[in-house]
């Protein structure tokens, strides 16, 4: 029997891999990891694609730092996962089955790979290198608690962290590499407003770690955060190579309740929200 | 043939009715309205229950405030917005044809009512006061473009948002009363960060209308804004009754393109979305 323990400390690695360089960016995660468990952590979370770098210029660059789901990544995880007792959430570059590159989460633990997530919505250039995922992002049971996962621009659809929110997630970890694209929102950057909202709306915990680091001219948001369900930001934003960390209550995040009368799963009325789910926009009617 | 102007002066007029005076409110709206008009504003979104207040003790109390769709209020903003040729969205208290009380959001332009809203989700004692909506919120043509309503705690379900500008709302005008309820989140309040995150991820315009002044011991967040598409503040949040106004390129809406390969609704992947329309969470696995 473990005793799950009232808090819960997370840590967002905000790590600036190498370009191509996997086997140092191992290093560089293997590292964050064991600071983070050093300092307490039992959840450690990394950005998106941490052991191979984001700014590939073609598939073949990006197959060079590829590995099958059950490489030397997620074995090393694994490894760590199980020395340490805790909870790893990060991206890698996969090589499935078939030969395609998937963009994917991973969720390592004391028992080893738990979970796969290919990234099911693409930014930028991304479909030109990777396959999209065909399965909705998982919910994970931890010893911590109910995981879920997202990826980066996944974070953008509301739908995904509903999704997870109603299938039980009690946190929810989001690996990201967020190019800066423009001038800031002011005064919260997008990635953090969206993260803030999401928690709130769905009463969970998000803990996103972004990237530092420069690659190919891409500036990145640096916006990793932990945010609580009442939309609290506990941690983040900080510039560079960082570890953000905070003691998340996450069954906090299993009472839906808002103010004394609501409650923000019981009141969703799915049955009026078909039309959301059609793809594409009614015909506009004409202004004449 | 109308043109339709490349910009469009939307006003949000966050008032202080007095709980009670149906009368004395609707002459407050008015001066609000001609107020906005003479300032150019060709679109004015008002509160919720802005011609009754909020803080009724009982539906009794309410019922005393209450009008059919077609009442004095309806027929007061018609003229108005007749004379001004402008669009006008606001709250009334509503007596249904089968007597019973709508919390209504209303769309009315120079061709009378377009619209009458029945909020779908209701948020703290208002279940004791009115039956809600069974209908989704609508989307208008107007003269000004495509004109999206929802009121208050409907904001705080990404579906409804998503679901407006999925059926082509190119602004969404969001009448409110919106209480304080414990501490504000830092540094924006959370009705100010649940606007941007819906403007920025579903690219449309937002306009809110909350409250100024106290009524029975109720604080209002004075949450009035104006959102762009790009997520950025052009007007608000200001402290108590005031009149908050942006020039806004309504058109902007019509394109969903972020960055240069994305568009938020075509990226949807509304076949994964389904474990989001199930009204419970699933089960969630025990941790021993």
């Amino acid at each position: 029997l473990a005793i799950r323990a009232e808090h819960t400390r997370v840590a967002c690695a905000q790590l600036a891999p190498v370009l191509g360089d996997a086997d140092g960016n191992r290093l560089r995660a293997a590292q964050a990891i064991q600071d983070a468990a050093g300092l307490g952590a039992e959840l450690v979370v990394l950005p998106e694609l941490c052991t191979s770098g984001y700014a590939f210029a073609d598939a073949a660059e990006a197959r060079d730092c590829a590995e099958p789901i059950d490489g030397p990544t997620v074995r090393a995880w694994t490894e760590l996962a199980r020395r340490r007792a805790i909870v790893i959430v990060g991206g890698i570059c996969e090589l499935d089955a078939d030969g395609a590159l998937r963009n994917t989460a991973v969720v390592v633990d004391r028992r080893g790979l738990r979970a796969g997530y290919r990234k099911t919505h693409l930014w930028g250039r991304e479909p030109l290198i990777f396959a999209a995922g065909e399965v909705p992002p998982p919910v994970i049971g931890t010893d911590l608690g109910q995981v879920g996962v997202a990826v980066c621009y996944d974070a953008f659809f509301p739908e995904v962290l509903r999704g997870l929110a109603v299938r039980g997630a009690e946190l929810i970890a989001v690996p990201m590499n967020s190019p800066v694209e423009g001038p800031p929102l002011q005064p919260l950057a997008a990635e953090l407003v969206l993260a803030i909202a999401a928690a709130h709306v769905n009463r969970v915990f998000i803990a996103q770690a972004d990237r530092a680091g420069e690659e190919r001219g891409i500036e990145w948001a640096q916006a990793s955060a932990i945010v609580a369900p009442d939309g609290s930001l506990l941690a983040g934003p900080l510039t560079g190579t960082q570890l953000l960390m905070a003691d998340c209550e996450l069954g906090l995040a299993r009472s839906k309740s808002i103010g004394e009368h609501n409650d923000v799963l019981a009141d969703r009325r799915p049955e009026l929200y078909g039309e959301a789910a059609q793809p594409t926009p009614t015909t506009k009617e004409t202004v004449l």
